[in-house]
């Protein structure tokens, strides 16, 4: 039927993203935070679409919205986020929840008889943009939500607990939208790579295999100032050529470890008192360290903290990494895997396997049951920014591929 | 004479530079600006020291004051600095003015009949931390002052045209400050060492060999910004890797050189867009590179910028090299030198001879006439910082070396 057309399908999901991108806090960029005014106009619209496609929809205490198939008490869970970063591209997100849309509607037009129910999520916060905290959506439909969660407060002040009574629901409510473990079947996620590799071996699609797992250390390193004429090379504790050489032992010890996925990043650099003619009294910088094995990730994180000792103590320096992040590896379940995978492949596309360096809703949803991702290729790797672009065609490819994944899933 | 006892020339030598120290623009740190109130106040405090250690007291147009003994054509200039940095020591400076006031009032009390005369100069402005220029006041005494000069304005917007009248000059006189080149027979200049190697050697004074060139760097690299967890560590082009490579190649480069004196430092840098979890696309960072020899510099500098570009094609990135800051050497006079360590022998101590990493007046006056100078030991190397310290032994011994070697000058 003319609705498995991939070309069809990606360019219905092409104009409803269009769409939602035009409902944005600012007229110049995209920002759509959790909870706002532009979150509610979003909302409304995914359901108006969710009951066009013949989904009845409801909303969790949370924010999260469900568009609902069929009444069976296992629940097909498919879905991603409304919320966007700010100045955002308007891939990230809404396709996973269009995606979800359109390949459901595919078996409520058709009536189809199904050996499960299936609920599209539209969770409300992945990104935290707003508060400081991600994936509080997903957190509550899978059951570990945190209340110490809701008195965060955003850069206005405004709790989440207010915000969300602000928004008409009551934090009383939130346990509520939590799933039972034995009524949630699988989580399915179609979202854009936002990386590079798609595009580097030339596939639109590719099946996750996990969402890694990070630490973040700040170091801190601290030397003496002194005037950069007076004082002799011999005599310098220079905290910045410390922490300089603790980047470069960073990257070697990451390199060392690319077969494993790992991947390591000094983003922010710091150096004190910052003058040009002053030796740096003292050097602060991040590393952010991720891969898909929690022993290796923790053996790399010891690795740099022994060479980050070793350089300082060489230099006369003092040096403290202090972690500040940690979270584990979410790892895909390996049948839903095959079973994305063998989607793939009925499309005519080899499925490509590959980690998730971002985080996910799917890494919360895991906790709840087995879940899974599908990766749509998207140009130049780059996300989180207007330049942000995936194909009609592969979108398409994606949708296509998840009806098939949802027939498979039905049929095994 | 008791006068050339050291301790009680030192405490002296102390009295004063607590008295001037006392002149400040804000009640808590000392901040005297080039032509301002406290400029004035100090000034005219040390004209009243001049006039009562037997010399006659002018000032020039770019503010220098001038304490004169003798009225032969030829003149040995002796001084340094009143104007201070923001939040300074109260050695770096006052010494070499008060210095030369005491070591001069034992010629004048003893109505010496020497072969020249003797200036004390008191210049301004030094350190250029109102106006972004550096040793106005010794380039006009030296008539190398650059008219264009006068239109540099300080944060306020007042431009240093303005400021100088304001302060009762007329630019139009400071051509008539510079000296002729056959009437000035050497400059002098006591400073402290603002660096540690007095201190390591156990040495209370030090010849300087020559004031070191500079040259000051502004290196860009541009590599693409990406998530920090999703592009493989082949697929990025991180721009802080580079820099960091940079910054050590800078290092090695330099440490090849320590017998020359030279230093490198990478004191300010910038990565954008500074965020924990993305990859750098732009690291800025400034070199400042100095040497005792202009030729070797010169070499270094080629050097890394070779350097700077073959990592960056290694690593896909780009890299620009922009010099923003180029001072020459100024050698000291080789006579003078020895005529200072004969003086400071003469007084049982060991002569050391080092080079000045950081500029002086010293430099700019060695373009009108043979200068020297003579570094007294601080504490920790430390200057430009309230804990500035010479000891009052220390500098009795500088006061006692000069007024030996201004006997010597005459004597040859």
């Amino acid at each position: 039927m003319n609705s498995l057309d991939p070309e069809a399908l990606g360019a219905r999901a092409y104009a409803m993203i269009a769409e939602l991108a035009a409902i944005s806090a600012e007229p110049d960029r995209l920002v759509r935070l959790f909870l706002s005014a532009e979150h509610r106009r979003a909302a409304d619209l995914v359901a108006r679409w969710m009951h066009a496609a013949g989904l009845s929809v409801s909303e969790d205490a949370l924010g999260t919205l469900r568009g609902s198939y069929g009444s069976a008490r296992r629940r097909l869970l498919i879905g991603s986020h409304l919320d966007t970063v700010i100045d955002a591209g308007k891939y990230d997100g809404p396709l996973g929840v269009i995606a979800g849309i359109l390949a459901v509607e595919v078996f409520a037009r058709a009536k189809a008889k199904l050996s499960f129910g299936i609920d599209v999520l539209a969770f409300g916060d992945e990104e935290g943009s707003r508060f400081p905290a991600t994936m509080a959506s997903s957190s509550a439909c899978a059951g570990v939500f945190d209340p110490a969660t809701l008195q965060l407060a955003d850069r206005d002040g405004v709790t989440l607990a207010a915000a969300l009574r602000a928004y008409g629901k009551n934090p009383r409510d939130i346990s509520a939208a939590a799933y039972r473990p034995q009524d949630a079947a699988a989580f399915v996620e179609v979202h854009i790579e936002q990386g590079p590799v798609l595009e580097e071996k030339g596939e639109p699609l590719g099946i996750v295999t996990g969402i890694v797992g990070q630490s973040r250390l700040r170091v801190t390193v601290r030397g003496e100032a002194g005037h950069a004429g007076t004082v002799p090379m011999h005599l310098r504790r220079d905290a910045y050529a410390g922490a300089a050489e603790m980047a470069l032992a960073l990257e070697k010890i990451v390199r060392t470890h690319r077969d494993d996925g790992m991947v390591g990043t000094v983003g922010c650099v710091d150096v004190r008192p910052g003058a040009v003619n002053i030796i740096p009294s003292e050097a602060v910088f991040t590393v952010d360290l991720r891969s898909l094995s929690d022993r290796l990730r923790g053996w790399a994180v010891e690795r740099f903290e022994d060479e980050a000792r070793r350089i300082a103590t060489a230099r006369g320096l003092g040096v403290t990494c202090e972690s500040f992040h940690e979270i584990a590896t979410a790892h895909c379940a390996p049948a839903l895997q095959d079973l994305l995978a063998a989607s793939v492949a009925d499309l005519g596309h080899d499925p490509i396997r590959l980690p998730s360096g971002a985080g996910h809703d799917a890494q919360v949803m895991a906790r709840l049951c087995p879940s899974a991702m599908l990766f749509v290729r998207c140009r130049g790797g780059i996300s989180h920014n207007p330049a942000e672009f995936a194909s009609v065609s592969d979108m398409g490819l994606a949708i296509a591929a998840l009806i098939r994944f949802i027939e498979r899933f039905d049929a095994r």
